[in-house]
């Protein structure tokens, strides 16, 4: 049921080895130390974990490492959402196979100006394809990056045609009217994709959030989330939006590698995969010294 | 060299089998045909052959089956972009390996305001990831589907660092200024990705051009690029404009396929993938009815 879902769920950054491949026991250990400070899942293979930079065989491989590692599958939920018809189905069908708690769907983002009735067939064509093996999907919005998105209608319709697999959304657009408009639907599983506005959106009926800085700030944020609904929220929501704003937005990606590389002394955590970049070394050492990153660096603070 | 690419390539469209397979005996036949007709070569895996709703299996049995079925390699130019450089990496390498003319390469296109320093970054990893089967790439800029693109100081980079790989561009933009720009690279083949303006572009330095049109017009488009520079030139692009008009912007997969089973009388050919949608029965009469398209025809016209 969706309402197991409630929480933070971290969109885990994916690392690399020097040889190009993922670090898989690095990404585990990362995984398992999220869940340790209080995130409730992984949100593994989402656009903060390169997911579509990675092949169809990679993004199987982290599902299978992270279970294989003992993080249990009710704590995965993974991206599984593609371009091509056939790559989706068989990540989605590995995952729901796998026991995850949910698959996080992009719509196929290669062509633009598609009709909802041509997302629909491709929802549908999907879950045919899985067969016996049903995913819980929530939908992925994030029209910054996929261009093409989930309208209300359309994901009204679909639950509507899939009630027992449409069971929720993450929705990166940053527009709340949106978490309000979709929590109508009643048992429906609301994320917005930032703790930016995750008081006002579980004000709104998110149940948490799938955000990209807990990679580097699970315990805050799951705090927040947690009281989100008294009045101490405001004084942690204001604190964990330090952390977001100095991760910035434009390199956001290379932004959270940079911190995770510097709070475990592991600097292979930096390396992102092309198109990406790493920050810059003048980036890098700016970015660690703003005073709500080095809160979070187990260095102890130089004086100032 | 170069030089050799001169003429019409066509993206010709994938045919599905009731399955949802690619029907490649179908494709193959289809390939053969246009080359008959007067198509230098096949721009297989196109934005028209819906390539990124193909998983990487599927796009290299297409190519596969193209040259067992009798294509010369030299005859094929295959889009071999991805989202995931492992996978542009295998499917780039298997055209080079495979002998085939060159590969039309899209920017890896998930993530949005990416940098020219990390696009450099993906074709140099490509072009190291080829190892011994060196690919010849044309960069294939189509922002109305990539939004990312490739700028002209990137084309230029790239020429200096891989002059022996980066041989040319296929620009889908309709900007002729970005021909004639192009143009001053020098051994560099550009094609307009239409024939609506193909005169035009040549006269700037294009030797032909890619050109969705050519599923159903072969014979006249390659006529057209070859006279290109002579008077008869002008007559011809206006038959050839209103035979691409009559196929129309927002449905032109579907309506490519729709003539094309109306050619053939095979029609399977009208399938399309999700998220594609075939044409509804209206639009498909009222598009075979044009009078552009009745020409293509094999039935006589009707008296009107």
């Amino acid at each position: 049921m969706p309402v197991n879902l409630a929480g933070l769920w971290v969109p885990i950054a994916t690392p690399f080895a020097a040889t190009g491949n993922v670090d898989l026991p690095l990404l585990v250990e990362h995984g398992k130390r999220l869940i340790a400070e209080g995130a409730t899942g992984l949100a593994v293979l989402g656009t903060t974990s390169e997911a579509n930079s990675l092949t169809v065989d990679e993004r199987r491989a982290v599902i299978d490492a992270c279970i294989a590692g003992g993080i249990p599958p009710e704590r995965l939920m993974p991206g599984t959402g593609s371009a091509a018809i056939g790559d989706a189905i068989a990540l989605t069908r590995h995952a729901a196979a796998a026991g995850c708690a949910g698959v996080l769907l992009l719509p196929p983002f290669y062509y633009k100006n598609i009709t909802d009735d041509g997302l629909f067939a491709f929802v549908a064509r999907l879950i045919e394809g899985c067969g016996k093996f049903t995913p819980r999907i929530l939908l992925y919005h994030i029209p910054q990056q996929a261009v093409v998105g989930w309208s209300l209608p359309l994901i009204a319709r679909l639950r509507e045609a899939f009630p027992a697999v449409i069971v929720g959304m993450k929705d990166s657009s940053g527009d709340l009217s949106r978490v309000e408009q979709a929590s109508v639907f009643g048992n429906f599983a609301i994320f917005p994709g930032s703790e930016a506005k995750v008081v006002a959106a579980m004000a709104m009926g998110a149940v948490g959030c799938v955000s990209a800085g807990g990679n580097v700030n699970a315990r805050a944020i799951a705090e927040l989330v947690a009281v989100a609904s008294k009045p101490e929220a405001a004084v942690l929501q204001v604190a964990v939006n330090a952390v977001r704003a100095a991760l910035g937005d434009r390199t956001l990606i290379a932004s959270v590698k940079a911190v995770i590389a510097a709070q475990t002394g592991h600097p292979g955590w930096r390396r992102v995969r092309p198109p990406l970049l790493e920050l810059t070394e003048t980036e890098r050492v700016a970015l660690l010294a703003e005073p709500a990153i080095r809160a979070l660096l187990p260095m102890p603070a130089i004086a100032v």
